[in-house]
């Protein structure tokens, strides 16, 4: 094969001729030890911190997620102006279908049989006045109640206020109980139904586990010991796992995020797939570093009288919004990832021996022996072609 | 150069000469082969799998995404208690704002003229009583209808039971009719507007695709194989898709997903970057293994009487709630993930000539010949300096 | 030791003498720059590019969010059919409870006081009719408003229609003003309130800063330049970033996008991880390739007559929704992203030899001695067991 010596056989011998590196074994155990530590050492952190602690050979994919939710229970109160009264789920839960936000009314304030007309605004240092002068028709103050005719009225036989037009009698909310009306909504429950699904392995799964029969969910609770898997909660539990009193955090409302952690090795059996759920107060209940604390919103119900006139009882209305939030990263072996990351362990491994070599000729007592036939020197001088060996 | 040997001189020698390997080239075939064709399959696996199936070398971006709903329909009722009665839209969607989320009502449990008041509950084995020592004043069982007034009274002309402060008459709903009322539903139908970011590409989309003008918008209909693009979906073909007949799934209500797949490839012409539809019933319709199957809810509506007095008419509604889920991924060529591949795969490269060592040396007939050759053993013997070639 | 050789010393030998590759120092300049130029190449990209601009080395995680919102403001109106009415928070916010996305009405078509009955339809060119035969009782048109009768009846004294049963009076949004009623929302304003979590790094925030005290929140209102944390917005103002006229888009309605970025390096000081605010119309305002411009949708407030009948009173809303987009990524130093970073940047400078090697032997002058002293052609003639040197 090497007599003949065509043009395509040159070619191909360049081709298929195996190039291997020229080496030297030398017989130091120091080096050597050094040597396969330095391998024994990529290789744990690749087998112990890369696969087993972080699964890096995973790849990844976010969940998408559908929640419903039903609250059950009831509370009476009885108010001086309202009188005895039963308020049940249609009453106290808002929006009404059981999204993955609900909102649980826990203080009430009630303006009724409000209707569009003039009356005298509430005292406040802006809005009294002494004579019609001080009222600017047509003015409105976006803090305020409504728009200004000009007048300046009698609010009481002692203060003046300017009149305004506006839904009235206007919402007295400067002096809001301080403590809350639906006192027994902390026992009410709260059943979360959540399926998730991972699309990129195409796995679904539902927060009610296949292993739960129907008798169960119907006298479970929720209980991060003995109950993990019940999906009905009891509103005090939720607030108390928050870190929050109930009775404190219903007289000025506030958020709750119910936390569902979906995150799973789908490599393992499936099965082990479960939601871990968490509770967090969301919004800030420190007053000096927030504006409007807790949580209120106002909505009113719309009536008419028997002679066509609209009326509306306006309702402010305080509770605590529960926002169930569900997050997790599923991983499962892809062959990607897995390539990827040994690869790059693999480009260490090929560090090892550049700084073995550095080692070995400028560490070890017999360097310059090693040296000598480790490194061969090409002269400069081309024409004598002598190489220092 | 190699004359004048200044230290500075040495440290840019140290720099600036190249120090290459020297290698052995061995003209077996076999070797060769087995060498280039393991180079040949990682090149393989890198052009075929990374880059052309999995698109390694793209960065990727979540979207993000914006959806409205229009529901379109009407529907004849014609009960006994209610008479002939006309729903539209305002009537059965819930909420009405058209979120990306919307239940359309197909079944109600109607109680109307509610008052606060006393009335004796519903016969069960819990409420029935013989006098009014079996009920307990105050006493309100949490899947009961309301406070305990501890009176016993009669329900009927047989039987007797506890009576209870609430909103009386109290809904019937132990026996809910066992048809869908709103039967026309399933011909309703829903146009979803959905507008998509990526932000990280700043790339933005409608699931109205440019070249759809408003005269086909307004005759179309979604069908798979016809009107791909249509954004006009027919309920009954949402839930037939899904994999349920419409009019079983009214009767006890139930959960749709409407799944909109943006997963792009930027790389190329972006537009074809289409939305993709699927539909997927979300709740679990197996009643073993879950609690109050279907989906359906409370809300009420409330009126004055002329004498001021609040009634309300509590309905349970069931219905189909229609989430629609956006998701997607889109990826755009991004050096970072490229020279990540591509360094990982070379890190591969870099192993193949220990394997074809291997080979070399183990393998092979020739391998005393080729080991005498390609290693050099540096003796121990210090001393005498003696290699063995 | 060499002296000694049972079979376990062999292992040994084997395991931890170290092997290395002899080498060739050339003392040639310009392969001396070229090959520490491509190290140096490499270098710069893997601290600059990789490092500094995309980060690479650090694990991230996508946020989840909690938003709450509360709009202020009022406007009165004054048209022929209501008379004055002013409007608050609790009449043109739709959902009340101030979630992540809130409807500020600017438009309204109201229909009072339809029940259920019997009347002709609006006129068009599928509802004329001439007799009773061009009326089909029980036929209803998907677009149309009501089933019919199958009788025609005068619309007017010139037009008669098909009588349809519906809640009548129908509605007549054939000719909506061409103008917004609430001209005065423009000058209403929200507030924003957001938390955030990044759940692999344990990291809370909230859009409210820990500088900002309460005062400040009371009076401020957002401004780019001026008050960039403020999380008071004018409704405005985000309109006119969006790069739409209030007033225009009031008349139709539409969809703003307000978008929040929290996209952060968690490596440094956290304090620096601010929300960013962007604003984006999200529907699109070319009638020409949508259906159904703009933004509405249609409910109804109920009510009772003195004698039981329900009434209602049907609202068709016009308005600008307002998406409140909450998205980001954080970044954090993770060892494996740099590992894999690192590992990929080095198999790139291990490929630097092999082109240096490239160049060597076939770009220089003095290649054939280079050759020479660094190749070693093993002879095929395996007898003779020469080495071409």
């Amino acid at each position: 094969m090497s007599k003949t010596a065509g043009c395509c056989q040159n070619c191909l011998h360049y081709v298929f001729d195996y190039e291997t590196t020229k080496t030297l074994v030398i017989p130091s155990t120091l080096v050597g030890c050094v040597f396969r530590l330095a391998q024994l050492l990529i290789l744990l952190y690749t087998v112990g911190y890369v696969c087993v602690v972080q699964k890096a050979y995973q790849d990844t994919d976010s969940v998408i997620s559908s929640v419903t939710t039903k609250v059950k229970g009831f509370s009476l109160t009885n108010t001086s102006d309202m009188g005895p009264r039963l308020w049940d789920v249609a009453d106290y839960v808002i929006p009404p279908q059981g999204d993955k936000s609900f909102f649980v009314t826990t203080k009430m304030v009630v303006t009724q049989n409000q209707v569009q007309s003039r009356c005298p605004q509430l005292p406040s240092p802006s809005t009294t006045c002494v004579d019609d002068c001080d009222c600017t028709e047509g003015y409105s103050n976006p803090r305020g109640s409504g728009i200004q005719t000009g007048l300046c009225e009698n609010y009481s036989t002692t203060v003046r206020t300017c009149e305004v037009f506006s839904w009235c009698p206007l919402e007295i909310d400067t002096m809001p109980p301080k403590y809350a009306m639906l006192t027994a909504a902390e026992n009410f429950t709260v059943l979360i139904k959540n399926s998730i699904t991972y699309p990129k392995f195409n796995f679904h799964r539902r927060n009610i586990l296949p292993h739960i029969n129907s008798s169960y969910l119907n006298s479970c609770e929720f209980n991060r010991a003995t109950d993990p898997d019940c999906p009905i909660f009891r509103l005090k539990h939720i607030v108390s796992e928050a870190g929050e009193e109930f009775q404190d955090m219903a007289v000025m409302g506030g958020i709750i995020g119910i936390i569902i952690d979906w995150s799973c090795d789908l490599d393992w059996w499936a099965g082990k797939c479960y939601p871990k759920y968490s509770f967090h107060r969301l919004d800030n209940k420190d007053p000096d570093h927030t504006v409007a604390p807790g949580y209120n919103f106002r909505f009113a119900k719309y009536y008419k009288t028997p002679d066509g006139e609209e009326t509306r009882t306006l309702i402010k209305a305080y509770g605590i919004r529960f926002d169930i939030i569900v997050f997790g990263t599923a991983g499962k072996f892809g062959i990607v990832p897995t390539i990827v990351n040994l690869g790059a362990t693999l480009a260490f491994l090929s560090l090892i021996p550049a700084v073995s070599d550095w080692f070995l000729l400028t560490c070890m007592k017999k360097r310059d022996l090693y040296r000598k036939h480790k490194v061969t020197y090409l002269s400069d001088d081309a024409h004598t072609e002598s190489v220092s060996d």
